[in-house]
């Protein structure tokens, strides 16, 4: 089954039709060749990116500009086989939506009137805008009730508390995860959406998080976007054209394993609310010597350009360092932290407004390493002492491992149910 | 003071600045001559609308690709004098940030290091992305508060209640909106930060709303785009390029009045959530019922193409009409409506999820039309009738009068205080 994603599994049309649906005739719905509307010149003319390939789509791709992001949790009494069933469905789906296909063949419009259409519609006609749609494993799936306990890679712990974490439940965890991000957020969504009725049954959305702005560029081709702060955010990120960097940061490999993860990677995500007010209200030089680098360039408060490495020991006239001892730039950076680096991959986001007016704002934070200790190193020297931590909250958290990408023909995870 | 906003008022640096800053030396920062770095090259490249002329912009604009909307409601205790401040604030500032230029002189960069910036500086290197800001007053702004009583256009009344209806107080109504529309989300968002930091101690966010993936296109050049029912939206809206239709639909004329309107519109905006999961399982042809059109191209079900005009009186083979009686194509068609159309230019919004995994998702629909019966008399005939009504449920509600453009050196509602 899992061998041949060629199409939806019965359980995965029936997701499509939606379960009232049970008693219509499916077997054609699959096997249709009607065209869909959406493969026409200007899918071609968009960015597009293969979704098989030695690792997934969505890490070192180019950062889009926009972000559907979904977690998901395995329905109470589901099996190892719903599991890999759904991963098939996921990895059919996916492997067409981000060719600018339908969900399946036989979409919104071209399979029987008599059913429901396959594909929601949303996204006839708009190009796949650089959809990329990455499949994460948390630490839960990895319990009893799959059988998977003894394939946990050991580097899969539930992340650590950390200073100042405020997190909710609800937007914290998940069995699965499903990152989905293009330069169209109606493609993004499509892509969610359809995914998550595929799952009807087995698994559904346990949070979700729409991203705009991407806040770190992944190549060196990408300006540095800016934060909701108001500053260039991933400077020094590990970028795509490092390839040196990439294998020794982001890459799972042989050394450490488990064989089914190998040049997989490990994604962390952090909803990082901001106390916008607060910050509005801070002078720029209080601004500045929070995160180190001046406002406008990015440059580093020892001096130089936007690319200049921080010089920490450089002094101010009074002696003490330009980059003060708790500035974000400092507590973050390698040399702090041991090397780690990690490839950031965040955006920012509004959730609309609380009930005093406010913004309800901020960054989530997603990054991909090769071992989530690199993150929690990081977060460690942050948590206690950034000056930064004034003015954020970390409100969701989540550890998934992210596998690596299938060859045209598997499914995604395949590795982690083979013998 | 209002007749000149080439600044902000005090109270706007002092929203800037926030309230703590309260002892700084503002009168500075007004003054600085620093170019900030959003007026760069890029800025220039890029769409770029101007905020002053005979009607505001964002109606007649062809429609962007993203939207932050925002509705207000002034502060227990706030005078006449403090909206007009706050109008002219807010003038100095949209004709700015539309231009691509920081919120005031001086801005995220350019100002004292020793005050907050003023300008929260996530748009700094954007090009201004085709922003748009359109301002609108409710009803409420015209109660015994500010002495506008006598000014209450007879059209400003609260708008009946529907048949369907499940409105939200929290997401309804607002003495002020504000409407920024853009292609970056981040240029949307920035605008409505900065505005609400401006309105400080004089008005408060009452509900905003995020939206993408513009509903309706308002010009001939836009191809239609699609809502989230996967369906063509806005085939037959009133396009920029009829001006004999805009005259006579949207722009409030001399002979209706008040003379302080003349040349505005009204805005109706309603948040329309989809039952996505319900709609998904019905089955194309039903889909196409409910909407009278094929979900393809966009045809009408009495044939031809999109741009065909649906026939309602042509016959099936059994002899009922191809166009149900009660499909959303007929019930909101003019012939059924006394010939009343409206230029709409709603969203889609995506608001994460709900406790049971389902997406939190519609349309955001925004209207404008010279009178609010036009609104009025198309949602009665669909209210009760519209087989669409299964699948969607109207949360929020709300009416607006959007007064004319303001001249170059003039503000935003100027006339409303006029003698």
């Amino acid at each position: 089954m899992s061998d041949e994603p060629q199409r939806l599994s019965r359980r995965g049309l029936l997701g499509l039709a939606g379960a009232g649906a049970a008693g219509l005739a499916l077997g054609g719905a699959g096997g249709a060749a009607v065209a869909g509307v959406a493969a026409s010149a200007a899918t071609r003319q968009s960015t597009l990116y293969p979704f098989f390939g030695v690792h997934q789509a969505g890490i070192t791709t180019p950062a889009q500009d926009r972000l559907h992001f979904a977690a998901f949790d395995l329905a109470d009494g589901a099996t190892a086989d719903d599991l890999r069933e759904l991963l098939s469905d996921w990895t059919y789906a996916a492997s067409r939506m981000t060719q600018g296909l339908e969900v399946t063949e036989g979409g919104a419009v071209g399979g029987s009137p008599l059913a429901p259409p396959a594909d929601t519609g949303e996204a006839l006609g708009l190009p796949p805008a650089g959809l990329t749609i990455t499949f994460g494993f948390g630490p839960g799936l990895f319990d009893d009730r799959f059988g998977l306990a003894k394939r946990r890679p050991a580097a899969l712990e539930p992340l650590p508390g950390f200073s100042g974490d405020a997190l909710i439940p609800d937007q914290s965890g998940g069995d699965l995860c499903i990152q989905a991000c293009a330069d169209d957020p109606q493609v993004a969504v499509h892509a969610i959406r359809n995914l998550s009725r595929i799952a009807f049954g087995r698994a559904a959305i346990r949070w979700s998080q729409l991203g705009f702005g991407r806040t770190a560029s992944t190549s060196t081709a990408q300006a540095t976007p800016r934060n909701l702060f108001g500053f260039k955010d991933g400077t020094a990120n590990v970028k795509a054209e490092e390839t040196e960097a990439v294998d020794e940061h982001v890459w799972v490999a042989s050394a450490e394993g488990p064989a089914w993860m190998v040049g997989g990677s490990y994604l962390v995500a952090r909803k990082i609310r901001m106390v916008i007010e607060s910050w509005d209200r801070t002078r720029l030089e209080e601004q500045q010597r929070v995160i180190g680098r001046e406002k406008g360039e990015g440059a580093p408060l020892s001096g130089g350009t936007e690319f200049t490495e921080p010089d920490f020991d450089k002094p101010d006239d009074d002696g003490s360092p330009r980059i003060a001892e708790d500035a974000h730039v400092r507590l973050s950076h390698p040399d702090a932290n041991g090397g780690a680096r990690m490839l950031r991959r965040g955006y920012n986001f509004v959730d609309g407004n609380d009930e005093l007016g406010r913004l309800d704002a901020g960054l989530f934070f997603l990054s991909f390493q090769r071992h989530p200790e690199q993150f929690v190193t990081v977060q460690r020297s942050l948590g206690g002492h950034d000056a930064l931590n004034e003015y954020i909250k970390h409100v969701g958290s989540a550890l998934f491992a992210i596998p690596p990408g299938a060859k045209e023909g598997a499914s995604i995870g395949d590795a982690l149910f083979g013998s």
